[in-house]
């Protein structure tokens, strides 16, 4: 199958890392808002196009992989592409997705392709896993952490504040609390009892600090619910100790099942990523593979993890799976 | 959606269970090949029925839940009984699956049923992510441990054992290589390094333990390949600390993603189970759910857990799902 990568930011450089380690998978084109001139991209011998030529491409791509931001760019991007090509987008922005997936599903729906929004894992693995845990066992409850993990959105909110010259927030799950979860107390939790946040910030040599820190942990939405801690370092050690995109978390759910509820059931999906960009990369070629096949078996309209069956997914043929998979 | 069990040991009174549980099901019937009128049920009102009537029902039950041992039961009853009802199984004999598969299709096939055979938590749960993760993953390793667990099954031939009054089985993994896999070192394992087992053993007064205990560590297939302990308790003790039958275990995928396999991703998934057939009851419930979903479409013949897509599984409506648990 030929998918197409439009954006190339470490999302984008996440999925063409997963195209090349997928047998079946070849990179046709990455598309930009750039000057295509200004990009070097990984893969020798793939053109880079200017996204305006995204219109002569639609018979040449089996599923176009559309790696812009959630805020402002897939909003736009995946119902307009939709009409043209099979997508798959990670739009994240949870309590707007079903305005998303509408506008996504009547573009689809006319055009006859095949669109998978909010892939990734959380959403996506996450999600799955919470539907899964939440049928298997009805009378529970279930909790999602993340982290540790780079925040990507608060990292940049720390960099609006004047005098900051970078920073690196982490999202981390508070310990106490995940251990009270897995052993099924079902707890009621805060916002601030199941995360902390830490944050790393370089400032300018002649910044107020205490401005600093003051602007960040009473800052609304973002830290003013949390436990914050606010470590101050030099533009040198960001670079080396903070280089990374780690993340990752879990969905835990326990459940009582038996007579008089007298047994408690743990259902924990866990992922500690090195890379959040490359592996929900990983994520979205996976299911960019079943995309390809509903779209080719006359399949259409907006579909989420849900949807797929998780055989579509699998390069292994069906057999195979039954005979060494289950 | 109605439902009948078939099979009234621990895991048809699981799946009892977690029928009551669900608002959208209703236990029909249960079927047994004992004398109807020794059996007293947990849910009132419902009617124990002679197996031998079970053809007069096949209009009145959605989907009939095959409850029998793998060994012996299920290789003749899915096939048989998929003639007449949508059926589920939990079939764990895994290098036969595809011989069952083929003779369970063949049947619902033909009469225009929904089978689903190796459903529970492995095969079924453990299969699933075992398939997610080796398709977001591709260039990575899986590893399944189970336990702390009892194994029936080697609790069973513990107890053929001349002098063995009754024993139990707990399956453990070692955590050292449990440590190493979650470390990413992707380490080949033997079957001694992955698990040990710890058996109790009730001996009849005047039996030679020595002699049992040797019997036991040296059993090929069953404990040779292991580090075994046996320990010797009492009736008293073994009714005590060892009356549940509580499971669990983990898959484990880590892969490699970026340029010159920088980062280490790691996937985990995991139970911990106070009742194993009860929580393997939940599952088989909520794909049941599924299998009357596609039943009631008109698809047909034999399916596996990698079949069936998640919105199937779940009690929640489509919308529902994408606006609150994506």
């Amino acid at each position: 199958m030929k998918l197409g990568i439009y954006g190339y930011g470490n999302l984008g450089k996440g999925v063409e890392n997963a195209i090349a380690r997928n047998a079946d998978m070849e990179l046709a084109a990455v598309f930009t808002r750039r000057d295509p001139g200004s990009l070097t991209i990984a893969t020798p011998g793939v053109p880079v196009v200017s996204a305006d030529e995204l219109p002569d491409w639609a018979d040449r791509i089996d599923v176009l992989m559309l790696c812009g931001g959630s805020a402002t760019d897939l909003p736009i991007m995946t119902p307009s592409l939709a009409k043209l090509f099979n997508v798959v987008d990670s739009y994240d922005n949870h309590s707007c997705i079903p305005v998303h997936y509408a506008a996504v599903d009547d573009a689809a729906q006319a055009s006859g392709h095949v669109a998978l929004i909010s892939c990734g894992w959380d959403p996506g693995l996450f999600s799955l896993a919470r539907v899964y845990a939440g049928a298997v066992l009805p009378d529970g409850e279930d909790y999602t952490f993340w982290g540790r993990g780079v925040s990507q959105g608060h990292s940049d909110a720390i960099r609006r504040i004047p005098g900051v010259l970078d920073a690196r927030q982490y999202t981390v799950p508070v310990p106490e609390a995940v251990e009270r979860v897995r052993a099924g107390e079902n707890p009621e939790l805060t916002v601030r009892e199941k995360h902390k946040r830490e944050c790393f910030v370089v400032a300018a040599e002649d910044a107020d600090k205490d401005a600093i820190r003051e602007a960040i942990v009473t800052m609304p939405a973002y830290f003013a619910d949390y436990d914050t801690t606010v470590t101050f370092i030099t533009m040198e050690e960001l670079r080396r100790d903070h280089a990374g995109l780690p993340h990752g978390g879990s969905v835990i759910r326990t459940g009582r099942t038996g007579l008089g509820d007298a047994n408690t059931e743990v259902f924990e999906f866990s992922l500690k990523l090195d890379s959040n960009p490359e592996f929900t990369g990983s994520v979205l070629a996976a299911f960019a593979r079943a995309v390809d096949r509903m779209a080719k078996r006359g399949d259409k309209g907006c579909k989420t993890v849900f949807d797929i069956a998780p055989v579509d997914v699998s390069p292994m043929a069906r057999e195979e799976l039954i005979a060494h998979r289950l």
